[in-house]
Order: structure tokens, then C-alpha cells, then sequence
């Protein structure tokens, strides 16, 4: 394999001929360059560069091998330059954001002064690098489907039950038949290894050692293989979320690969065909570089340094990503699913158990029923896709008033807005099987890893219990729809 | 033509004998002062002098041709004076709200940074003078109605349909059997000019060029003439706004002269038969000398100056005007309009396509079918008019619950509140056949000219395919009540 | 006349003997003390001193000719004291809240500024003494009652009418067969001369001048007699509010001195039979004490001088006066008021029509109608007596949807919260005759005095046309319940 | 007895051997550390010193004699020990939130100056001890119950009557069969200690002189036997809320003794089979610890001494205690408590009326009813135990519509959020008989001690007696349900 110095790499820095280094290896990306699904812009920011902090936490470790040919990969850079770029790395002034991150991670409380997850939330918020956190936090439009999530179930009150025994109580179930030890699962969420450097692996360890079930997401941060390779027991189970290709073969492939590696089950994503405008994630990168400015205006004023007018946010005529992170990851997806094609066909490709994960109404949760699924997943992802969704404890409640008939012929999950053990007992209250729960995973594993992820399975198992006894039943059977009450009257916010 | 020194021209400054500057040509309109419509008074205040700043933004170029005998066309300044007060411009000194405004503009962000509606609203509000950002967002009493108007679309949130092929979305309409690239329309909105210097071309030529359609203010700040000679093509489809004169002669000849430019349709003003009380106008002149008495006090502050108790806010005795910009404009406007008379009126002296701009109610809704006019707009002038009427998009969702005949007799509008891509899809489920907006085309040529008007298509183009697309529908037509819903929770606020 | 001198006064102060001089003459109030109907406590204050100033604002200048016999009259200051009274006068320090007053009297707004009611009432707040506006401002309990008055009107929309000539408009309706310029009046409310010298005058002409009718409270500050005299015409119609006494027969005197004076009609006060506990009022004294320790401590801070840890707040044990300035007023009032007796009973005593104010919710309504009163005034008292009172226009608008039958058998008024023109309208359409209002007279007349009445008169005038042509109505009569919606979300609250 | 010194005590510091010292003498605990319901580890912590401060004010003075074998009480402290003990408490430096309190009880306004519980608990937020409050004030989860239960009551207004006699109101009712003076009692509350050194008999002493019933708490800071002792006359009506222990003997056990000690009742706790997660009272402790730190910080700069970086709090590894004080005070509780079971074995152990306190929704009341107890007490234990229970006057609402048989039964009572007379007028109208009050009590005694005990109740007189004039009833059997009406719309937040 050839050596190429940092200067060789450098004069391939256009779209004519395009260079890039990743983790001290040489690649000529330049007829990848219109197949990248972020775009050939993002890329060519590096050519000729190193890309690999920009690379890293995004692309899973065999995105390389899996679609450059193998031509395309160069060589290495010389070791004289690997010791260069290691230098510069170490060198280089840290940005103000980074210096806010590294102070974040010495001060974080230590674990166990962790009480719920809105605290494992705020210490994520602190540690996670700006742009991280906007990409975790973003949601459509305005926001309002995600706020509304979490709000809607603060709309939901107990008729809590007395003078029962519940001493003993077992908040375990079981998802699609394989048991799980509360009745939460993991709802597949992206790019884990934004947040940690261990990414997806983080969760599936955190939930094997505790019979909770990972659903892992198209796209994740680690190959499917790596985040299979990490499960506690080769009997753990691990569910699929599928973003179907628009090619159907690409498609089959993938469900191959996932069956083969021994996942349980696909859960089709049917709420992003294309992808919401996330404008927090959209507006990071600018937000963040004006922080940046303003910072070290800041600095300079305080060192007595004249100002010099450094440039104006104003004057910058750098494009905007209108697709921001999402945008890329969705720009390969089938936009034309349908119930009459796309359900048979996924039945024809696979004899795993088949669940719509993005069901947004009582009227498509009954076509699935028709449809012959396993199950659904009442989902608006996490409000990242169409702002103004209906909330999706509202669309259960709603399908338990309509259609009690539905709960009798599939599974029916939920997630979005479930932050509390009473969120999860008023969902299965209303019917739910399981709730799902995704950056609550993600903020767990970005603030303190794998142990994260167990703290907040932990701190839910007691949650739940708690407002399972004091409602008073002893088994998730006994949660019955006349247990939770929707007011009419706006409670007051919770504390968040 | 006569030539008049400043000093001339300077002792004729009473009601007895009034001249005035304008664009260095010298005036006599002593007798003009009782019919001028926005009063004498503010005409007095530039007796004898120049009023070239005062008039120009308010007033197509055409008036004075049109309301003043030639006699009265006195002559021009003498060149020398021309120079002076050129001079004297240029050497004058800014006034606090200028250099605001001025300091805005060198910072206002570049128009690829602009993400959404609210956004170019932002920035209008920081370019805009005072007093025109007072005109513009001004509303009546408590402004209630124009808050609620936005908020109503809070209260309505999608059954979104998954499963459906939306790959090819078409978000294109007609109206009045134009066709609309998106279903939104320019609604009437005054004085283009005060937020630039194009004014309303800004926006005929932004919507020429993208396929949308213009409906164009009798009080435009341009005259009908010069705002249809800047079509892009002479089939550009262009709508008048009509506020119906006391005198149906003149208002005959006005739609006449519309007519023969080649506008399309006659959209009646129903809802201000007497101007709304907007007191954010009323009170913007005073409110805007007393900051700036306060930014002259604190500059001398700064240098050192003693303040010589300078006139305090309390001792001027200068008169408000309770009519305020929107007194002067309607003061011609009949205020006996009838369904009886004005109809069949307007149906004799055209042939145009009539609608009624204005409609507040289900009742007034099926009177209107039943006059047989083309269409309505459901609309209660931006909230500027009577306060506490219904918000625009209740009235549509009552009329969709109570009448839907009504949409099958007529074309049915709405236009109040309407921000995102998601409020003109909510109003499309309902019913309407497109939306209308005001403020947001004003405040977007405010901020970046034509520019600014293209921009506001592109991006509400872009929100409307998308929600489209997420609740599951690929035509206007498949837009349908049942993708809506009225909650009856109070939502989170959006993000103004 | 016999005179004394301070130091003679000064001997009588106790309850043994207790002399107090008014307006420089001396009188003997031993005997009086336990029948002072604010008790016996705040006199003894003055006891041996001069009481003018507190006497003055409250009570009508017959008090002491009324209730304390002839002979307790000893006689008159020495003229060298009452120059010594007024010398100390002149140089007594003012209080900090004196200068505050006399600094918002010099600063406040010329009158043609002010653009509508609550502007009104925020110049009040300001040159309002504390305790004045603590008495004003006060309401029951957590002053829920009297924020809702007015909250509950901004659920009420209106479903405005277009295309009716309403070029003529005219407001103007009768009140018991009174001709009334607008349909609203002044409603009974006390004290008026502690916000201004002249007092309840201030109302009687700026009412007279404008064809408006006042009620006058039985607890005016100046006599039945003074108001009367105050009238522009003898035919200038008054109200009078009674607060019953006990005693019928002392009642039924109070009855004929205000028919002897040209009093046209009794309102019956009903919802104070005892008085309501404000603890805003009743707070007054100790906070504004308070104020007063820490702007002194402040100024000496400034002038360099040692605290010398002047007494704290706590330490005084000073005794609170839980009934306030209201249970003072209200302490001799009948508190066995009941349909069988006492209606029968004011039957009995006078011809004038008869008016229950304060009725609170629609089965006293009916009552009333039954009992065959003249009219009813919807009224909680301002929100004054009991907290958490149905807010009036609730009650009103209950009453046209559960007994529309009552409108027909008297005339319905409502008062409380009434603070817009829109707010008169919405009443009317509910079908109340008029509208009272209270606070916003005694704060017109503080702010500006005869002036500031008539403005606020004026300024309802112009918005009641105003909302009454958007509505499409000419006329008070046309004014009907289908045009307002009560609707079920929570607005916006009004900009206060 | 033997006598031990400092030195000695100290070598018994470990759980292999455990001495501590309380008020001078020795105990030996180590083999009651397992026992202990608080765990041991809270007992490890004064292993080998003096734990009397921590001891002292959450444990009734007769618990050693009751829990530790006489065996154990080693001795007495040496006479010079304990004469050291006190110097060095004595010149201990105080926290800074002991300067804080100390500056407070100066600092707190005269009793005569409280005009409403609020400011009663204001007073006491300020004097409680940082942890004390955490443990008075905290509720389960998010604190929603605890907040909706005060809300709640802003929901209902009344229907006023007017034109009754109500001059002469008697307030005074019955419960069960005790006659009180008032339809309030005190509902239980533990660890009255931790706000006032005299603690429970406050409450008992303020009661017994005014009529009112206490229900004393299991959970009681001094035992059964001080709080009969304390008594006013030996007629005075004590109430007893049973936790029910898990064996059954020691449960009749304790019931046996307080009959003989002349407790009247048996209030069982059915809403707190297992403690509540409160985690404002978990959390307490390491706020308090990081509160001290920056305080020091502060004092060391002010200074001038360095800060020697002192341990940050995210360093520390000392674990939380989740089950924090309520899960101490809780552990013992029987869990298993059953409508089958329990109710006819406590008919079976007392002849005492039976009253169950904690029913929270209407089914069980039903039950309770059908199980023939003589009462129910509607709570859900001030919030403290499962968060997003139906707030107690909801409940009662809801029994009242569905269920109006039930109040004919047994009697109803109801606790939780009761702030305000029209409060416990609101519950009345509803059919309750009479309403618990338990942190105001708590907050009234630490504020002021037995005299904070008799304010709240003559204050909450004074507002019952006015409210229910106010509303048109002389006695408690004249308040009905037609007379409260709950609404719509959210009203204003109380002024808390």
C-alpha cells in the first residue's frame, strides 16, 4: 500500500480530484463525490484535508469499505505526517465551545445524585458539543409537536386505587414475545456517537445487562454488525428500524444483513419518507461560529488586544444546508411506500415480525391492523418530522375511545414525550404494550456512557413500580383504561 | 414654468395661502387642504416649506397630477435653492431612529440565512422606521384579533396519513381560474413604499417570477398604472383591492381604470366601511420624540453637556391624531355599503370576477353565495379593523362544520395569522382554495426588496410540499377536514 | 363662639376626653367614639390634635353637623394657632410618598394623549397616594374576582356583520326612561375625593355635560345635597345607591332626603350585606410605612449619615384594622336584607324605581323579576365583596341562554370589568340595557378631574360607534346575542 | 448507672460496635441497626458521638425506651463531657443556614400583621431550617398533584345568593359526632419537631382552646401519650391516623394504646402503602451541602483568603439516600392492605369509629361506603405520593355528580390545597363535611408556635364566616351544590 505525504494529499482539493484523510488513511473520493448523501458540498469542505472529526461520529466504521471501492483507497499517510497531524491536534487552540464541553465533563455531578431523566438531560445538554446537542434536540418546524408530546401527557391524571395488596409487584413484559424487564424499549435514535465515543454499544450493553430491548436505527453511528458484536448474550434481542431504499433490491439487502446478524425483528419507519426541517440543527453550524466570534471578541477585549473588526456574521456568504443532518441521512429513502406494495413486498422479503414504527392516527393504525403487522409504534419521531402532528399519547388515547378492537389484533407501542415512570404506566393504561423511548438513551449514553444507560433504566424500573403500586396493581395486566382520566384543564408545566 | 426661491415659497405657510415643496416643484394647495383625506393639519406642518420626505413613501407619484388642478403646479424650486436643500439634506443631522435603521441594515443577515417567515419579519422590524413598523404592525384596540389570528392555527393539528406515495407533490392551484404556483396570494396591503423605496413593485416583480398572484391595495403607495408596468409578462394575473368611494361615479372610474390596465378581479373591502383605531400608529409619533429626547439627553450625558432641561414630553401640547395612518386613507371610503345596493352595483359597472374581502362570519359567508360572487376572502383585515372578531381560520373551520355547501357555490379565501407552510395546509384541509398574506410580503421586500418577496415564496413553497408530503398528500385537492383537527388544549406558544 | 388654643386642645387626649380639631375648629367627640362607624381606634389618633387631613377625603362635609350633636361643637382654633397649624403644614417634610405624587402630577401626560381607559388608569396609579390607591385597587380576598371581570370578556368574539350601511350610528339608549348619550353609567363608587379635591363633582358635571347618568354611592365623599347642587341642569338625572341601614326608619329618612333632592331612582346594594375583607387596603398603612423606613434609610445612606438601625418593621406592634376602609363604611349597614321584607318595605318608603345592585347569578335574577323591581344591576362589587364570584359578564351571559324571558320584565345592567368599547358591545348583545362602570371614573377623576371624566366618556364614545358599525349595527337595538361567541380557549390576555 | 467519657464512647464508631450519645447519654445501637427504619447508614454517621441535633426533633422522646432493651442505655455522659459537649456547641461556628434562620426569627413580622395562611407560610418557609422545609414542602414526582390540588379550587366560582339574612352565621358542624368549630381539622402531618421545639402540641394546645380536632399523625414527633397529656380538657377530641404496621399484632398493639390514651377515631392511611418519591426532600441534603460550599466561597473572598479550590460537589461520592425521609418513616408500613382484610380486621381490634383517608376517586369511595366505615377522608396525602393523583377536590366534584348517594352513607371529608375560607366553602357546597388542613398547621406552628396555631384558625373563621354570608347561608346545612359551579376556562393564578 502507498505512502502519500500531507502535501501530495493537498493539491487534490476540488471536485475534479478529490482527496480526503480519515483516520490516517488516503482516499480519492472524487466519483463519490454526487452519490454522498449529504451532499458533494460537505466533502469538498475537506479536500485535499483530514475529514476525520468531521467523518468520525457520523459514519458507521465499514461506511468506507462498504461504498468506495476499493481502488479509491489510496494508501496511508506517511508516518512523518501522522506524527504532524497528531501535533497539530494536540496543538490546536481549543474553540470556546470545546473549552464550555471539556469544564462541563469535570463538573457534571457524579451518578448517583441522579434522580430522573430530566437531570440525565440537563448534564448531556452541558457535555454534548453545541452542534450535537442541536442535532439530538432539533425538531420540526416549530417545535410544537415535541413540546406537545411531553405536555399531552401532563393532560392525563390517576384514579389511583386502594386497599389492594401490592406488596408484590412485576412491571415485566414482553415486546413482540421476547421479554423485557420494564415495559420500555429502546426507540431507534441516530447517531449515538455524536454524543459518546462508544456510540450505539453504549445502549446495547446498558440494555442487555438489563432485559430492555435496543431497536437500532438505520442510522447508526456503528455498523450493525459492531452494535450485534456487543450484545451481553448472543440470546439478547436487538429490533431493526428500517428507512426502506428506494431501489428494493438495496432494500432486501439490508434486511438480510440484519437477519443474518441475528435481529429480531424490522420496524419500518413510515413517518419520514423525506425529512422534517429541523431549523435548529439547520441554523448550528452559524449560530455557533457567531458564538465563536463573539467569544473571542470577549477575549480580546479582556486582553486589551484592539478588536481589528473581525468579519461580521453579516458579511459570511456561506450556503445554508437547508437539509441540515437529517436531510442527508433521508435523501436515499423511498418517498412512494404504500400499504399495497410496500407491506407485501417487506412480508415477501422476511418472516421476521414486521411493526410500523410512525403510525399518526386512528385510521392508519386500523389499516395496519388490516394489514396484518405484528405491531405499531404510535409515533410522530419525536416531532422531528411533520410539526403539528398529533401528539402520540393523544392519537392512543384516541385509538382506545375509537378503536378498543385495534389493541385486540396487533401490539400497540408508543413513544415521544415519555420522560417519567407515570408517562409509561398512563400509556399502558390506555393500552399500550410498550413505550419507546429515544434521546432519553441518547442523552443517558452522551453524559455518562454505558452507565448512563443503566441509570436510566433503573431510575424508570423504580419509577414505574412506584406508580404501578400506588394505582394499585401489581402486574402491567391490571393497568386498565379507567385507571387515567384526561382533564379538560391546562396543568401546570412540569418543572422541566 | 415658473422658478420660486426657498424664501418665497417660505410666506406662504398658513391655511390662508398654503405652498409646498415637492421634489424641488413648488405647489399651491390652500384649496386642496379640505379635501385632502388624511386632514389639513398634517399638510399645514410643511407650509411654506419642503415636504418631500413626509409625502413621497405615502403617496403614488401620480396624485398630485391627479388631485390637483395644473394651475396649482406653481414651478420649480430655483436651482440655487434646489442646491440648498440638497445641502442641507445631506449635512443634516441624523436622528436617533435613523442610525439605528442604518446600523441594521449594514447587519442584517444575508437572505441565505433567513429559514423561515418569522425570520424576514425580524429583520423588517429592525430595518423599518419607527413609524412605519407602527403602521405596519399596528392592529386594533388591544391587538388581540391579530394575535389570535396566529394563535387559531396553534389549535389545529394534523391526522397525518403515512404510507402513501409522495414522491411527486404538486402544490399548485388556481384561483379564479389563474394558476397559482402555490396556494397562497399577496393579500392587499398598503404603502409598500415606507419599507422601501420600490415598494409594491418589490412585490409584483417577486411574484411574476414565481407564478403567484398579487392582489393589489387601493392605497398602494404606487399607482395602478406603474405597478402593472412592472409585470414580468403582460399575462401576469394581477387582483385590485377595491375600498368602494362614497361616490359611485368615482369608484366606477376607478374600476374602470383598473380594468384597462389589465387587472383581474375586483376583491371588495367589506370590513373597514370606517377605519379600525390602531393606537400603536396613533401613539408612534409621540412615542418616537420622546426616544429620541431621551437618546439626545443620554448623548449629552456622554459628552459631558449639561442638559438644560430640555422640553419635557408632558409640557407639548401637540395634538394626537386619533384617525392615525388608517384614518387618513379609508376617510373617502363609503361606509354604507349594502348587500342590497353594492352587489348588484359592482356587477353593473364590471364584469370582472368579483370577491368580497372580509368576511367575519358563517352568516355573512352564505349571503355572499347566495349574491353570487366569485368568491371570498375570510379575512378581518389583519386583525387592524374591529377587535375581537373571530380569528380568520375559527370562521373557516365553523363555516367547513356548519356549511360546507358553501365551499361548492364559491371560491372561499382566508388570509390572518398565516406563518408557515403547516397554517396554509391546516386551512386547505378546511376548505379554503388559497390563503392570503399581508404583513409577511410587506415586512419581506422591507427587508431584502424583491429579493426578500422571492425568498418568502420559496421557503412557504417549500414548507407547504413538505407538509404535504407528511401528512400524506400530493395534490391540494387530497387535502381533506379529516386531516385536521381542532384540540381543545391551549398548545405551547410557538417561537415568535 | 369660644376659641382655644393647641395646648388646650392638647390636653383631651384620650377616650376620657377627647377633642380633635377640622378645618381649625374644635370639637368634642368623646360621646361620639363608639358610634364612629370606622371606629372608635382611628380617632384616637387625633385625639388633642389636628385631624383635618385625614378627616377631609372621606367624609362629606355635613358629617359633623349630622352626627354630632350641636353643643359637642365647642368653637374655633385661636387665630395664632391656625396660622401656627398652617406654618407647620408648610414646613413639614414631605413624605416620600408625597414627593413621588407631586413629581407624577408634574410628569404626567397632557390629556389629549391619553388614547383609552387603561391609560387613564395608569396615570391615576401614579399620582394616586398609596393608601388612596390601595383603597381603590382593592378587591376580595386573592383579587380573583376582579382580575376575571374583566378576563372574562375577552372570551366573548364577535361574529361581525358586513355590508349594512352604518354611515349613521347612533349609541345612544335610556336608562329607566333617562335618555343616555352612550349606554353606559357611572356606578356607585366611594370615596371619589380622595383622588381629587373636588370628588364626586368632578363625575356629577363631566356626567351632566354629556348626558351620561351617574349613581351615587351612599358613601360619596361629598353630601347628596353638594352632588345634587353640582348638576348643569336641574333635569340632569341622578342615581342614588343605598346601602340600607339597620334601622328602617333611619333608612327610609336617607331615602327621602335623596327624593327630596331630585334623585330619580334607589339602587339597592345586595351583595354587601357585610363588608368584604381587601387586603390590599388593609395592608396599605403598614406597607407604605414600611416604604417610607426604607426611603429614608436610602436618603440618609446618600446624605453619608449613620443608619442608627432605625426601628424595624417588625418591631412595632401597632394593631392591623382587619376591616379596612370598607368595613368603616359598610358597618352600619343592614345585614338582614331579605326578598320578603325588604323589597315590600322600599316599595312602601318611595316611588321611585327600584334597582338591585349586585346581583350574582341567574336564580336571584328571576327572583328579582318576580319581586317586580325596576331593573337589576349584574354586579359582584368590583370583585370588592366575595372572591371567586361568578365574573358578571359569566353571569349575564348565562342568564340569555338559560332565562331570556327575564330581559323582557326589567332592565338588565351589568358592571364590572368593563374597561373597551368592544366590552359595552358585547354586554348589549347579551342584552343588557347598559353598562356600568365604577374604578374607571373615580380614576379618570383623579388623573385629570371634570376633564378626565369627560375624556373617558368620550373616548368609550368613539369606541362603542366604532365596535358598533364593525358589528354592523346603527343602533343599540341591533345589537343581538347572535352576534358574540363565548369561545373555549383561553386568549390571549389584553395588553393591561 | 455507669458514666462514659468522650474518649470511650468514641472507640465504639463502627457497625461491629455502635455507641452514640442523646441528651447526655450512652446508648449502644449496634444491634439495633438493622432494625432501624431508616436504615443504619443514617445511624453510622454519629457512630461514636453525639447525635443528639439529629436525633432529637424526628423522633417522639418514649422511642429508646420503647425500641432498645434497657440493657442497651450504657450510662450517662461524664459530667465533664457533657459540660464540654455544650461549650462546644456553644462555640460552634454557625452555618449559613443557621445565620440565615436566626436572621429570619428576628427578622419575622408581628402575628398581628397576618392577614392569610400564604403569609403564615411564607413566615415559615423563611424560619424552617433549609431541610425541614425540603421535607414539609416536597411532593411526589413533579409536584403536579400538589400544585393542581391548590388549582384546583380556582376552578370552582360561586352562584352568590343574595337578599337572605345573614346577620347571625354559625359556621360550627360536626365530626363524627365531635362538634367543631369550625368545618376544618387538622389532617395529619408528621414531625412537628423539625419547625418548633414543642412541635405536635402546638397544634394540640391551639385546638383544643378553639374547638378544633387534631388528627395526630403516626409519624409524630412526640408520642401518643405527651400529645393526650397536652390536652386543653380531657374532653378534647383527638383523632389518630393509623399507619397500619405489617404485623397485625403490633398494629392492634398500637391502636389498643391510643384508645387508652382517649384517642376518639381511627383515620387509616390507604394512599401510602409504599413511601412517595419526593425528591425536593432526597435532594435536600447535597443542595444544602452546595449551598454551604458557595457560601464559603463568598465569606473567603470577601476576606481576602484564597479559596484553596475547596472540594467541588461533583466530587463527592457520597450516595443518596432515594428513599429520603419518607421512605424511613414508611418502611414498616404494611404494603398488602385489602378492602377484604384489613377493613373487617379493624373493625375486629376497635370499636373506634373507622375513617379512610386517602381515597382517590370515586370507585373507592363507593367501596368504602359498601364496606361501612364511618367516613372517608378524600386526599392524596398533600401530593406526596403518586404524583398525577386527581387532585382531592376534583374527586370530590366527580363523587358528587356520579355518586350523590354516597355523602348519605358516611361522612366525606377531604384535604389538600385548602388555602382560603371560600376553599372550605367550595368543599362544603360540595358535600363535604368538613376539610383537613396539614402543612398550614405545620407551617402556623413553626412560624409562631401555638399562637401561629390559634391565628390560622380564627383567620380561617373570619374568612368562612364571610363567605358563606356572602353566598347567602347562616349555617353549614345552606351551603349546596347549585351554589358552586366549576368552569371552563383557566382563571388567573392565585397571587401565592
Amino acid at each position: 500500500m502507498s505512502s502519500y505525504s500531507l502535501a501530495q494529499v493537498a493539491e487534490h482539493n476540488s471536485s475534479k480530484s478529490c482527496w480526503v484523510i480519515i483516520k490516517n488513511r488516503v482516499y480519492d473520493v472524487t466519483e463519490f463525490l454526487p452519490e454522498h448523501p449529504g451532499g458533494a458540498k460537505i466533502i469538498l469542505k475537506y479536500a485535499g484535508k483530514d475529514a476525520t472529526s468531521a467523518y468520525e461520529p457520523i459514519h458507521p466504521p465499514d461506511t468506507l469499505d462498504k461504498n468506495l471501492p476499493r481502488e479509491k483507497h489510496l494508501g496511508t499517510l506517511s508516518s512523518n505526517d501522522v506524527q504532524a497531524l497528531a501535533r497539530e491536534e494536540t496543538e490546536r487552540k481549543r474553540s470556546h465551545d470545546e473549552l464550555r464541553m471539556e469544564r462541563a465533563q469535570r463538573e457534571k455531578p457524579p451518578l448517583s445524585r441522579i434522580l430522573n431523566i430530566r437531570e440525565l438531560e440537563d448534564v448531556a445538554r452541558n457535555v454534548l458539543s453545541f452542534k450535537a446537542l442541536a442535532y439530538y434536540a432539533s425538531a420540526g418546524g416549530d417545535e410544537i409537536t415535541y413540546e406537545e408530546n411531553i405536555r399531552a401527557f401532563s393532560r392525563l391524571f390517576f384514579n389511583a386505587r386502594v386497599l389492594r395488596p401490592i406488596g408484590n409487584c412485576d412491571p415485566s413484559t414482553s415486546i413482540l414475545g421476547f421479554k423485557s424487564r420494564i415495559p420500555i424499549f429502546v426507540s431507534g435514535a441516530a447517531l449515538a456517537r455524536l454524543g459518546h465515543p462508544l456510540g450505539e454499544v453504549n445502549i446495547t450493553r446498558g440494555c442487555g445487562k438489563n432485559d430492555i430491548i435496543q431497536m437500532v436505527s438505520n442510522n447508526a453511528s456503528l455498523s450493525f454488525d459492531e452494535i450485534a458484536a456487543a450484545r451481553v448474550s448472543p440470546s439478547q434481542p436487538l429490533f431493526f428500524q428500517l428507512y426502506k431504499r428506494k431501489d428494493d433490491k438495496v432494500a432486501a439487502e439490508k434486511i438480510r444483513e440484519v437477519e443474518n446478524l441475528g435481529y429480531n425483528a424490522i420496524f419500518l419507519t413510515v413517518d419520514a419518507p423525506v425529512a422534517g426541517s429541523r431549523e435548529r440543527d439547520i441554523r448550528a453550524p452559524f449560530v455557533l461560529k457567531e458564538q465563536e466570534r463573539l467569544a473571542e471578541l470577549e477575549t480580546r477585549r479582556k486582553d486589551g488586544i484592539e478588536p481589528e473588526s473581525p468579519q461580521d456574521a453579516s458579511e459570511s456568504d456561506e450556503e445554508v444546508d437547508v437539509l441540515g443532518t437529517a436531510g442527508g441521512l433521508l435523501s436515499t429513502t423511498d418517498a412512494d411506500l404504500s400499504w399495497e406494495k410496500t407491506i407485501p413486498w417487506l412480508k415477501s422479503v422476511t418472516k421476521l415480525p414486521i411493526v410500523l414504527k410512525g403510525i399518526q392516527c386512528v385510521e392508519d393504525a386500523v389499516l395496519a391492523a388490516e394489514a396484518g403487522v405484528s405491531g405499531i409504534v404510535i409515533s410522530n419521531h419525536g416531532g422531528r418530522q411533520l410539526d403539528y402532528s398529533m401528539p402520540s399519547i393523544e392519537v392512543l388515547y384516541r385509538l382506545r375511545k375509537q378503536r378498543p378492537d385495534v389493541f385486540d389484533k396487533l401490539e400497540v407501542y408508543m413513544d415521544g414525550g415519555v420522560r417519567r415512570g407515570t408517562d409509561v404506566v398512563k400509556a399502558l393504561c390506555l393500552g399500550a404494550k410498550a413505550v419507546g423511548m429515544g434521546r432519553p438513551f441518547l442523552y443517558a449514553q452522551s453524559a455518562y456512557g454505558e452507565a448512563g444507560v443503566e441509570k436510566l433504566i433503573h431510575l424508570t424500573e423504580r419509577e414505574i413500580v412506584l406508580a404501578m403500586r400506588l394505582v394499585g396493581a401489581t402486574k402491567v395486566e391490571e393497568l386498565v383504561p379507567e385507571m387515567v382520566e384526561q382533564v379538560s384543564w391546562q396543568p401546570v408545566l412540569a418543572k422541566l
